[in-house]
């Protein structure tokens, strides 16, 4: 997920300083990786391409809520958003892999070149496909290890580190549950229910995506147990929010306004919150003729989308989203108000885009 | 590679406090991971048990290193030699993907046992293959990150602390540089001359198998720099000397000895020390007929080394292995007498390897 627009103007004015300390970062990891040789150094250099241009989200939820809360770490916040932007590399580099992704914001991603280099060299497809994977392994591998190294550049001390190392333990934990937990329910090990999928989307994106970096901000600001907390509830519970609206936009969006086809999760029978909600319903096993089919088309589609409807799979969706944005407003309720009017508009965008 | 038999009897009493804190490492872990569902304690489970049946080279390492200096952090060394063998599951569990192997050590591995379960609850076999393929990037990624969280579980102060990190990161960091070399040598995007046959061979394996160990147990029992850098340089030329007799034995090995064919390494078309040393010969293009043919006969390689043999090529590989190890004895020099006694027999066992 790239939650494009829902942090518009939030924390604008510390994305300079998070692209300061991701520049710094890479251009000293390419002049190491140099004396491994240009090959080492080119990887490094798409590792610094894949990172470039994101929303900064992840980062911007750090600052802000350690400067709502009056943190006096203001640098050390941006270089701790960008250990975050790090692991999101890392890990959407890795899922790539996972889902076979050869294009990313409509640029080949690093299997995507690596392949085409090796094909280039005369490597046949299924070579060339296996060599691009291979250095996306690789690369999302150093990523990751760079999310724990760029805290070389924070002045920390000790205590307050290994905090944050955790924070980013923690993350790339409970990511990797909710990544085999989507990765059983694609191949069907396992059918996941509507319950099921709403942990799978928590752990996949929304802690590493919003708990852990607000949680982060806070612990930065040297704030309460009880705040901290408080920023971890809002994180989970907006964070769910915004991945069952992900999930409504995915099949009833506009192509136009997401940037992402309608037809895919439909195409690829992603067990999504709309599907569960669908699946556990009368009428599904008629209506999913076409769901999990590569060549379903936009009336096979329509179809499918006729159903969700008529049978309150999309409201009960909705529903969901609205309940857990709600939560995550209550969750803010005894935060000081600098951290409500900073946040709460986070909820509200969620809130917008089901509405 | 694994060196068994390298270290027979080396750090031999050090090996039940390494698995102690392995075992409970992972009861922790899976513990924690049994919160998230059965699905995510089954692949930490597989983790624990690509762990398990090592020879703990590099933990032995660590221990040896600093107890023959006299350290007084035992306890502390264990769990960072545990460390570094988590190290060690992470790439071989990722290198495995990259090499697109099933099986190590004769039994499915990560990504064997995760295709089969797929194939299992009915996918077809592209399906199954990459849904395991899947499951051991998430698993690898798992063990990296756990190399620096077991960190945990030591009571180092925090500057001892951010050393032991930077050691295993710059092990992550070398070690990917020599796998990315090692992948354009066998797509064909460059082609290696000896010097970068050694150099990749140094990068992939000798850093993080015996050099980072090594720094790790002198900064664990407070040597000195020259301390540190003569232990780093022993653990270079030694690891760079075993490379080198792994790829003689890997054509000219006694395949009941090292439990390896001796065709693979020829089948695979790997760019070995041995076939950098014959290509630059004359009277390569010719013998190199079968050389990267996945159906090679016996006939065949029989034909290869014949020609590695009569071309100099072995002599050459030979002749390097020697100077490397011999090297690597020199290198200890100056150090005390204890880890001279302790680490000497690893050159010596790797030259009568090569004898």
């Amino acid at each position: 997920m790239d939650p494009a627009g829902l942090l518009s103007g939030i924390g604008d004015d510390r994305l300079l300083d998070v692209e300061r300390e991701l520049d710094a970062y890479f251009a000293d990891a390419i002049a190491r990786a140099a004396d491994h040789g240009p090959g080492f150094a080119r990887l490094w250099a798409s590792l610094a391409e894949a990172t470039a241009g994101g929303k900064r989200f992840r980062p911007r939820l750090v600052c802000v809520a350690h400067d709502a809360l009056g943190g006096s770490r203001g640098r050390d916040a941006a270089v701790v958003g960008a250990a975050f932007e790090l692991l999101h590399t890392a890990l959407i580099v890795h899922d790539d892999v996972i889902d076979r992704d050869h294009v990313r914001r409509g640029a080949p991603n690093i299997a995507g070149a690596y392949g085409a280099s090796a094909r280039q060299a005369g490597a046949d497809d299924a070579t060339a496909d296996h060599a691009g994977l291979s250095a996306a392994v690789i690369a999302g591998d150093l990523a990751l290890a760079g999310a724990h190294r760029i805290l070389d550049r924070t002045s920390l001390d000790s205590a307050m580190r290994e905090r944050i190392h955790g924070l980013l333990d923690e993350a790339v934990f409970t990511a990797a549950a909710g990544e085999l937990a989507d990765l059983e329910y694609a191949i069907g090990v396992a059918v996941p229910r509507l319950d099921d999928v709403i942990e799978m989307e928590h752990l996949k994106t929304a802690v590493y995506s919003f708990e852990a970096p607000l949680a982060a901000g806070a612990v930065l600001a040297d704030a309460t147990e009880a705040q901290v907390e408080a920023l971890r509830a809002f994180g989970r519970e907006v964070g769910i929010a915004y991945q069952v609206v992900d999930d409504i936009l995915g099949v009833f969006g506009d192509a136009a306004k997401t940037g992402k086809t309608v037809l895919g999760d439909l195409r690829e029978g992603k067990r999504t919150v709309l599907i569960a909600a669908a699946s556990d319903r009368d009428g599904w096993a008629d209506a999913s003729a076409g769901f999990g089919d590569p060549d379903l088309d936009e009336a096979g589609a329509e179809r499918i989308r006729q159903h969700l409807l008529a049978s309150g799979a999309l409201g009960v969706a909705r529903e969901l989203a609205l309940v857990h944005a709600e939560r995550g407003m209550a969750a803010l309720d005894h935060l000081p108000t600098a951290v409500r009017e900073a946040l709460s508009p986070i909820a509200a965008s969620v809130l917008g885009r089901v509405r």
